[in-house]
């Protein structure tokens, strides 16, 4: 029997980011880290063009998009850019290059965390 | 029969705040007006010590709390009165004043709106 894995090893980066990091707010007071970490994903949404953004890109057909995808928002293709580089950052969508493209993905489970975080346990089922 | 009734008349701008405002978003992509609007409150809970004092108020014995009963965040009183008057503001905390102090008690329509929004319809279960 072996210890070793074939499973694909996390960037860490992004594993700090996917992690649930808080408990529900109604819980108890949040410690001064798990505020920075929640505050910083909240803040990725809290810009009207950016939420606009993101659910373009959660909602577009097989849950994905690339900037070429997305057209009538209203903002110029390198804003477009900006703005989900921003949200890669928070770690609230995944990216990956196909040739000429990036396609941004939504991390459901982060979702799922910041809705937990928001209305309690409830929201997991 | 009458059709008067003697509920009590909400505020025009704190019910505009409270409304669900915005599909779940892997829905659709949202319209300008509706990212504003959830924009807001993110926006709001997008600052670590406004997330912090938040979550204090909301894991309070009884689900409200006074700037009296905060002093463990590190700011100095006035700050706690501006961030808990700007969560107000985004309709995310409801005010009373009861003799000396104002208390601030969650909206839990809202967090359970904006839990919904983020994780789709199962969130509202």
């Amino acid at each position: 029997m072996s210890n070793t894995k074939a499973l694909p090893v996390p960037d860490p980066a992004d594993a700090r980011a996917v992690a649930p990091c808080c408990p529900p707010l109604t819980e108890r007071p949040f410690t001064a880290e798990e505020a920075e970490t929640a505050a910083r994903m909240f803040k990725a949404l809290g810009d009207p063009v950016r939420l606009r953004l993101f659910s373009a890109v959660a909602s577009h057909e097989g849950g994905e998009a690339c900037v070429c995808d997305i057209s009538d928002v209203g903002v110029s293709q390198p804003t477009v850019s900006h703005h989900l580089k921003k949200l890669k950052e928070a770690g609230l969508l995944a990216s990956e290059r196909r040739g000429t493209w990036v396609y941004y993905r939504v991390e459901p489970s982060v979702l799922a965390a910041m809705g937990k975080l928001l209305t309690g346990p409830s929201a997991a089922a």
